[in-house]
Parts: structure tokens; C-alpha cells; sequence
């Protein structure tokens, strides 16, 4: 018999109740089948109003009781410091001590990191963990990071990151040699700022599990042009908001066309189901889940308005990393990239290119 | 009888020849009407061959001949050097000697800013130039700024941006009090880089043509949230770039949803109305003209890849610009700005902020 896989899930966190996260745990049950065991933490008498009327989930769930919430207004200082007994904090020891292979929770992004990076701490070789997710594009999915964990990276963080998203596409998207391309705003060698460029010159020069393909520009993440884009966490949070709103803006602007006209409305009926199966491929529940990649313990945040299907989304990530060990392939191969004499002889150039 | 305008024309940058320009020109002549005048800069008899054929374009028109073109893929410092005679220097320099009032080209971006900047310098008060470009909304068009100039920017050069984007909003688009939002990846005080902190509290404590929002997130941008969003020129490309390739990507994708079935091929031609109207609306070739404002001189820049109609949306730009007397209203405004007590103030204490 198999190990069981064990999520803890904060049940308080998001815009919602745990009658959320208990249906999104229900749906998670169905998709990953017996050996997985579900940790919700958060009020008791909340939860089991709704895991008792579900006989296979609660066969396979833990109920952990604390009254205190993490609230999503919360400045991550505080949380660290007031939030020792709270939802989301317990959750995380969990995994941390490891009686829990991950924690999910959809409660405050700023505080999730904080916590996570203080109770479980990076990987050994990484300095900074990064939130990845996951897009659909003209050439199947991708991966990007960071998302917004870090507001400015130099070079040598940039390059660990291109190790996590090419770990990720490898071992958990199947990808062979994934091909990796950094954000910037040409694709010549001369463009963009200082940290861009030492990152291109160390990932040119390195073996690492997956190809630098060179610069990519923001119409590239779209058009799948690599299956890794790396960025630091202010571009990369401004981009995937930007195309997030962009999606919306067009998707309002299509439903409004259809509205426009009784022909416009027969129209939209006949291609029904058409229209619905691409909706289908951009629905942003699918894709739910900011994985805080490069922490000792395997974290995903949930969208804070994410709906059970959405929630579930998340925790099929979370599966997804401990089931197919992203851990512990990270840390082999951070540990291989840093032993190269040319990372380290790449690094020193860039750091002399930067100071002059 | 008032004074003609004159716009002086690269003829031979972007992708195409001057047969574009010569078409595009011929557009702007009819929208435009009388009282304007071009100058065509390139190969004599490359451009007459097309105008030639257009009297009433002809009679409005000056062809300068020069053989020197700068290409697509030279390096900003080469154009500069080697430039001297090209069509795109010369069309430059006419608007630097007064013989023209503005100029348009589809050349190279980086050696157009780079020449613009050394000719034309910038206008009194203001840092450096920025590349500005309007963009549809849910709530109509807004003005963003900087899309590439810089890589990065201080708080005083966001804040000049401010101005720049402020008064471009109110005296072209006749937006009263244009609301001014910073992008940043929260809204929240703590966010973001001190760069952009330290904007915000200028912004927040001087009198300026517009009304500071506060920071705006990506997904604010489509959603028209304010008038004119202001970030340094990293992320504004990228996020621009972002913008461009998922309307790309989902217009793609929804081609592909009607042409999967003969039920959704006929939905599609019953709304084909409601649908023309909606990619007008989305028409990349109308929102065409990237603006380097803060020049002593207007200059806009065509997307390399446009026909003659995307050519021309660049021509009534640059018009729209010169019509509306946009540079010295600038140079009133940021002279107002930068007397201010309060913004003396406001950019010690920034500064103070940034080295500490």
C-alpha cells in the first residue's frame, strides 16, 4: 500500500466560506480517487456543517479547529506576527512537520508568502521563492514566474527561477528539454535593464534542465513561443493582470456583439457550442492555482474568488507537485547547476557588468 | 488665411516602400482637408511613381531625395553616426528647423527616439522623451505611457510623465480633469518599488492638469479605470505587448470556433454585422501612432508592419498633436508643476526615501 497524499487546506481563506473548499475538496476526491487525505483547518462546527453531508469526503478528511482568521486585508507583518494559531499558519506547519504533503489556501497572497517563507524556507540553493502559474496559448500551455513574490530580481534569482519553471515543465507537464525565455522588451542582446541581460549571459553559458531560447517580449507569452517565461514579480504581475483583463474585456465585448441584434442572437445560438468549447479553454478556474515554487513544503494559492471548481483546480496543482516529487527534483538540479565552474565564472561576470 | 501644417514624412521606414506612405498620405489629405501639407523624405523616384498618380496629393506635396536609408535592424548609436543623409534624419531635422511641423515615420523605433532626442532635444522641464499610445477600453479610449523609451525612471520622470499623459488627455482628448493612475501590482500604500512609491507621493501632494487616481493593477488598464496610465518604459512595453498578442490570440481563437462547424459558420455569418462592428472597435490599425512625447518637436512613430490606413491613423495623430498645440501646453503645465513649493518637497523627500 502506498503512502496516502495528504493537502492540508486552509478552509477560512478567500471570499468565501469553507463550504467552498469542502465542495472543491470533493471534486478534488473524485479526480485523484483513494490514497488522497484531506486536513481542513479552520472552524469546526463550519466545516463539518457541510463535510458531513458527504460521506466519501469525510471518510477521507480531518477536521482541525481554530476560531482565528487570517482576514484579507491583513498586512503580511501582521499576519506573521498575530497569526500563529490562525487557519492558514496551521496549515502550513503542517506541512512543515510533515504530517501534510501541501497546503492550498485562497486567504491573502502577501501573507500566504510571508508565512510559507518563514515556517517552511527555501530549498537549499534557492534564495527566493517565486509564484508560477500556469496559461494557455496558441501553442498549448505554459508556465511563468515570478508573479509578484519578488518586486526586483537580480540575475543569479532569475536563473534559479528558469531551474524551477523547467523543472516544472519537465516533470510535471512531460516536457523533455523545455525551452526557457526571459521577459524583455526586444529581443537583441542590448535591450532591457542590467539584471536581464547578466540572467541571459549565465543561462547561455550553464546545463540546466531545460534550453535558454534567448529573450521573449510580452506577445510571445501568448503565442507560446517557450515553454518557461521567466520575469521578475512586478513585470510578471503586471502582465498576467494585463491579460486577464484584456481576456475579459474582449470576452464582454463578444457578449455584448451577440446582444446587439436578433440576427447577432441567432447567430450566437447556432454557434453555441463552438463559442462555449473555446470558453472552455481559456476559463480561468482551469487554470486556478499560483504555485510558491522554491519553498521546502509544496504551497498553492487559490484565487481569492474562485469557486469550487476553481478551488479544486488548486488542489490538483498542489497534487500535481507531490506526486511527481518537484521537490526533490528541484533541489538535485539546483544543486548540478551550482557546481558548474561556468555558473560561477558567469555569475562573477555579471556581477562586475552590474557594479560598473 | 491661416498657416498650413506640414507634415514631413520618412518615406522609406517600416517594412514596406513608400508606396504605403504615398497612400496613407493621400488618406490624411482627405480627413485633414485643406491646409495641409506633406513633405516626403526617400528616393525621389520611388515616391513620385505613386504620387504621381494622385493630383490632389501631388499639389499638396514636396519630395526630398535622399538615398540614405536607416534600416530596420541598425543600432540606435549606428543610425546616429552614419545617419547624417537619411530619410529619416532629414524628415527630423525639418521639424527641428521649423520648415515642418511635425514628423511621422515607420522606421526603427530605437534609432527614431535616438535621433529625435539628439535633434529635437527635450522640451524645457522635462527629463526625457516617452512613448505614448492610446488604447480602447470598456470605458473608451485612455492615454499610457512611457511603452519603451526607458528602461527605467526615477520619480521625477514618472511624475513628468504624469504631465505629459495629463495634458495630452485634456487638450486632445478633451478630457476636463484627466484622472492619472501609476501601474503597480497592488493598490495598497506598501507596494511596489520605491521608484513608484515616490511618485505617488509627489503626485498626491502637487497641483498638475489632471487628478492623481492612485496605483492601478494591470487588469485596470482594458478596464478604462483612469484616463492616463503612467509606469516606466519596461513594463509598460511588455505590458502593451501582453495586450496585443492575447487580443491576437483570442480573435484567433475565436476564427477557429467558427470555421469548426457548419452550425457555427452559419451563426457567424448571421452575426457578422455585430462581430465587424466589435473588431473596428478592436482595430489595432486605429489606435496606430506611438506619440514620443516631451520633445521640442512632435514625432510619431507607425507600427512597421502597417498598410496605408494604419499609416495614416499615425499622419492624424502627429495633426492632432501640432492642431491642439499640445507642446506648449506642456511646456505652461510642467513650468507650473515644477514651481511649485510642494513638488520641491514632495522630490527631496523621495529622494531622501530611495537612498535610505
Amino acid at each position: 500500500m502506498t503512502k496516502p497524499l495528504i493537502i492540508a487546506l486552509d478552509a477560512m481563506g478567500g471570499d468565501f466560506g469553507p463550504e467552498i473548499v469542502v465542495s472543491a475538496a470533493s471534486l478534488a476526491l473524485a479526480q485523484l480517487g483513494q490514497g488522497v487525505r484531506f486536513q481542513f483547518y479552520g472552524r469546526e462546527d463550519h466545516i463539518r456543517k457541510h463535510l458531513n453531508a458527504d460521506q466519501a469526503l469525510l471518510a477521507a478528511s480531518e477536521v482541525i479547529h481554530t476560531d482565528k482568521i487570517i482576514s484579507s486585508d491583513e498586512r503580511p507583518s501582521i499576519a506573521l506576527r498575530n497569526g500563529k494559531d490562525s487557519s492558514m499558519r496551521l496549515a502550513i506547519d503542517a506541512v512543515k512537520d510533515g504530517r501534510a504533503d501541501a497546503v492550498v489556501s485562497a486567504g491573502n497572497t502577501g501573507a500566504l508568502m510571508a508565512t510559507a517563507k518563514m515556517v517552511l524556507k527555501c530549498l537549499p540553493g534557492i534564495s527566493r521563492p517565486a509564484i508560477a502559474s500556469v496559461f494557455p496559448t496558441r501553442s498549448g500551455d505554459i508556465v511563468m514566474l515570478d508573479l509578484g513574490a519578488n518586486v526586483s530580481c537580480d540575475a543569479e534569482i532569475l536563473t534559479q527561477f528558469a531551474v524551477l519553471g523547467a523543472v516544472y515543465a519537465r516533470v510535471v507537464k512531460g516536457v523533455p528539454t523545455p525551452t526557457v525565455g526571459l521577459l524583455n522588451i526586444g529581443s537583441e542582446d542590448i535591450k532591457g535593464h542590467d539584471e536581464v541581460r547578466a540572467a541571459a549571459a549565465i543561462l547561455s553559458s550553464i546545463k540546466f534542465p531545460g534550453r535558454y531560447h534567448g529573450f521573449v517580449e510580452g506577445d510571445d507569452i501568448p503565442k507560446g513561443e517557450v515553454d518557461v517565461v521567466v520575469t521578475d514579480g512586478f513585470t510578471g504581475n503586471v502582465a498576467i493582470k494585463v491579460a486577464e483583463g484584456v481576456s475579459e474585456f474582449i470576452t464582454h465585448m463578444m457578449k455584448d456583439a451577440f446582444k446587439s441584434s436578433l440576427l447577432a442572437k441567432l447567430g450566437a445560438l447556432l454557434a453555441y457550442g463552438a463559442l462555449k468549447r473555446m470558453k472552455k479553454r481559456l476559463d480561468p478556474r482551469v487554470y486556478n492555482g499560483g504555485m510558491f515554487l522554491g519553498l521546502n513544503g509544496i504551497c498553492v494559492k487559490s484565487h481569492g474568488g474562485m469557486n469550487a471548481f476553481g478551488f479544486s483546480s488548486a488542489i490538483l496543482v498542489a497534487a500535481n507537485l507531490v506526486r511527481n516529487d518537484y521537490n526533490r527534483r528541484v533541489a538535485q538540479e539546483i544543486e548540478q547547476v551550482m557546481n558548474q565552474e561556468s555558473f560561477f565564472s558567469a555569475v562573477a561576470a555579471g556581477q562586475g557588468g552590474n557594479s560598473a
